[in-house]
């Protein structure tokens, strides 16, 4: 059961509004790795998990996701201001413009609406966590492209929270996976020489070589320095 | 910010397995009609809401229905049983024996993901209410659907539920709606002799005439008998 | 059987080219709420009609919005005028000037293309009128907001025509609705206690109550002022 | 303008229903050879054309396609019967049992929603109607192999006039598509080197050669035997 | 199998970045006459064909699309130069500059991710060889499009060559379809009368006339003057 | 550049006809973990990349993917055999046998065309590679899947295969993600404590703590045993 508290889990506010910005803002909320897809492909891979730690986990960031799309949206409704006039924009979609009373939309800077073809989500955990690890990670890299395209000082410091939170999303991620061994996909790793063999398709180059002996992938302690 | 209570709203059983069931089920959870695309309609909309009276309405209804998604999930996880053998079904998507491990994926019942293309979102609020209106309707529709289609007791107690749950939501969106007087798009209805005219375009058969006094819709008032 | 008459519904006209408001404009022919999903929504709901009345109202207006298609495409051909060069625009989508040679094309404003997905047809007449009403409603808002966008006289007068054209419609499907009693998914309606509770599941703030005794949907008489 | 004329363009009929064969009927109705797709890309492709005689004739045809739309949709309607009961079913699409009350869907046989994706719209009358000369020799394949499939005398009376409906539209598209000489696209065909050569890129295996001289596509004429 | 060659087929230069311009020209890598749809269309009709020439034509032409895909790429790259600031462009897509790095996306130049649902392929060959056509005819226009919308004497080359390369596939895939007689859909072409008669469902206007012996689609000799 | 050797990579074979298997087996052609998917995410990737040992890997296994495509299309003719007759199948999408002449169409088991949303391509070598082991994973989880479910020796030696090439491609790729060192995504992680709170969202259950010193991802050197 969801609950809903009217408190945004931290306060935004923008310098001033800035509807072109708004538009690549949106990208994180019905973008392919803005805070819906995270939320849902969480949500999703949750559905059918037995392990408690990592259904709980997952909930947990779930939640917090569906918490991030609350201050996205509301950094996006900031940055529309109260000017319906698509003229004056150049950047991104227009539907909000055209469609949608200023209201931000489920879509991504150009417009295409979210789709469920995001979602990652394969009853296999190992495969769910890696897939939930290199999400976290590409959300980081947009906010990062963001945050270098906009000066605005209260964006910025909204963005930096949501970048930062993503980092500790992967770190957990990463922690749960460590916390699996030999199930799953994991198991049966390298067996047969056709897990070995490199194929030298392109040329000219070739930089790497047979597999002497490979392993399931397996992550260095996240809280430990290499 | 959303907080997530482990406690499902109301605990779901079925009387057994049921694979081929299971995608029709699935249709609301990640259909056009179904709870993912309710809860995201009332939250979009809700973004930019504000009356508060609404707003916290929507918010309300929004939870109630991403808490509808674990109910239904997990009752498509319980007829989804535990073979993971595509071939003993023979209805709908397949995806869950293919590419998910019995997991519920956000499809509808053929297997299309869901889209933000199913989002009714244009910042009036007249209009978003007639549009959350008739979602529940159709969402009444589809549940009476599912359920002339199957026996069992305890899929057909929960399909109950929700069914009801629908009526409610509708009821309320109607009450909010008749607070509305004059506003948005609500207003200067059929002022010009274009909004009165009757088109016969298609014979034989005409059964509608030109309109007298065209008004703005009203609903009659939900909680009295007409 | 359709049949064209090369008379337009009504005769369009610009004051000039203005190939960025020809982008906003097009999402009336090919966008979620634009002449072309009402026409194969209503068209789509035809089909397996019985009532003779309704499926007459259905064709009357569905070959109307068909006759609106035409007069947003010749408004969209004047608006791009007759130079192909995409530089020169900044809003919206591009598709014209780079795959269509200044053809309108069947997409939104930000050239997502249109969906089947857009359609809703349930086989449950009051489902199906209540979704005929909210579209009309939300097909007015947009163009609202369009009109406001522009200053050139022949467009708001065309959008005037079709703004009052979905007034007309709305008007018509609410008569129509009220022909239906207790049919359909209008029985049986807040039978069980679950359709009368409210769950206050965003917090703070609670401003409805248990329904006493909801009633299905029922619009005021149209034509009587309430 | 549309009117239409409740007649249908020729009566169809069926020995008797058959849910299975309905679903793949449908995809002449909403998949991307089927009668939607080819009214809407006529119409589309109508709207900027100057050419008198070939809009008029892209205009006839888009009228009869919408008028096989219903025909086929009546014929889907037959083919599904009165029955709702997916559990019946076991070949293509189950949305028309689970949220269409067994109306005809816009979606191909396996439930994919129509999309404008499938529209071919250049601008450029060569390119355009070479489209529409391939889309109908689809269109006329995919009846050939619906035909194939069933043994109900109604249905394949009903394939048998839309897939000579077909070979008469392309026809009359290819007798268009000669009136046209050195316009558009069909100018300065194979007058650099680079269109003449050929390159072998999938080995073993050569039967083709440098070109002589390249000409622009022209039919022979459709009327004369070759 | 395919191998890689890290040659261009052709070497590829742009006078300066143009990100404005990069958006347009993505269109031919990602769009719906693209090299992308080129290639993966050919790739498709040829997994089932028996014809052992005509299958090594379309493996010839699909790994030459594939090659082009790389010319487009990288012209993109160049045009895109090194400056990740959305807010510096003004048409087209933004994705690139808020998720993607400068990268370029397999989207058209309005951000519509590249779809499946823009390939034919009917395992007829005549069908196959005709959409190729038309195809090949439409990815010409573009280029045409697309060359008139840029003084870059780079950029024109590399569009000139891959214009003329479309106009030698154009001529290949007629020379090949005139290969075939009387097989597949070309068999039993006209025979009855429906497939002669003209319905004038559009008036005014009437231009063209019954069909007295409609022939199977045929082309004039390419190589040869008509 | 990209040529074609008509050898495939490997000979495939099957113990007999089986249109149902096609239709699950088609997943991995045309899914969201399937050969083309793949294929296009690392061609995509390369296109920006500067490092030319990673470029290598990415052409190297993008070919790959290309003729493994070809390994599962023949895979898939084999198993359609050579009855065009949907009513014999009953599982998954029909298309095949509604428009496609058994031809394998680039779509997933239930029908849904392969679409470019599927892709992610960031410009961010971490984020790529990381995107890139995770795909390779959930590849080798549907090839787990499909073998289960099938007793076919002839396919069940190619998923073998198929699938031991997905764990080659996993082991390199982490190989190559434990060259970057600090570089883009992977500088300055977890430096605010913003990236080391744990919000605990979800009750009852709390199994994850404050992070202490949060590292960038880094794999176990995958040919050393940890």
């Amino acid at each position: 059961m969801f609950k809903h508290d009217k408190q945004l889990l931290k306060d935004v506010r923008v310098d001033g509004p800035n509807p072109n910005y708004a538009s690549l803002m949106l990208d994180q909320l019905g973008g392919p790795h803005g805070e819906l897809k995270a939320a849902l492909q969480y949500l999703s891979q949750s559905y059918r998990i037995k392990d408690e730690k990592i259904k709980d986990l997952f909930m947990d960031i779930a939640s917090e996701e569906l918490s991030h799309m609350e201050m996205v949206a509301q950094t996006v409704n900031l940055l529309n201001g109260h000017t319906l006039e698509a003229m004056n924009t150049s950047v991104g979609t227009v539907e909000s413009h055209v469609i949608g009373g200023l209201a931000p939309m489920l879509t991504n800077a150009s417009g295409y609406p979210w789709t469920g073809a995001y979602i990652e989500c394969t009853g296999d955990l190992a495969a769910d966590l890696l897939s939930d690890i290199s999400a976290e990670t590409r959300a980081k890299v947009v906010y990062e492209y963001l945050y270098r395209q906009i000066n605005d000082k209260g964006v910025r410091e909204t963005i930096d929270f949501l970048l930062n939170r993503e980092e500790a999303h992967n770190t957990l991620f990463r922690e749960a996976f460590n916390m699996l061994q030999n199930t799953g996909s994991l198991q049966d790793w390298g067996v047969t020489q056709d897990s070995k063999v490199y194929f030298d398709l392109s040329t000219p180059g070739k930089y790497f070589n047979e597999l002497k002996d490979p392993q399931a992938p397996r992550f260095n302690t996240p809280d430990q320095p290499h």
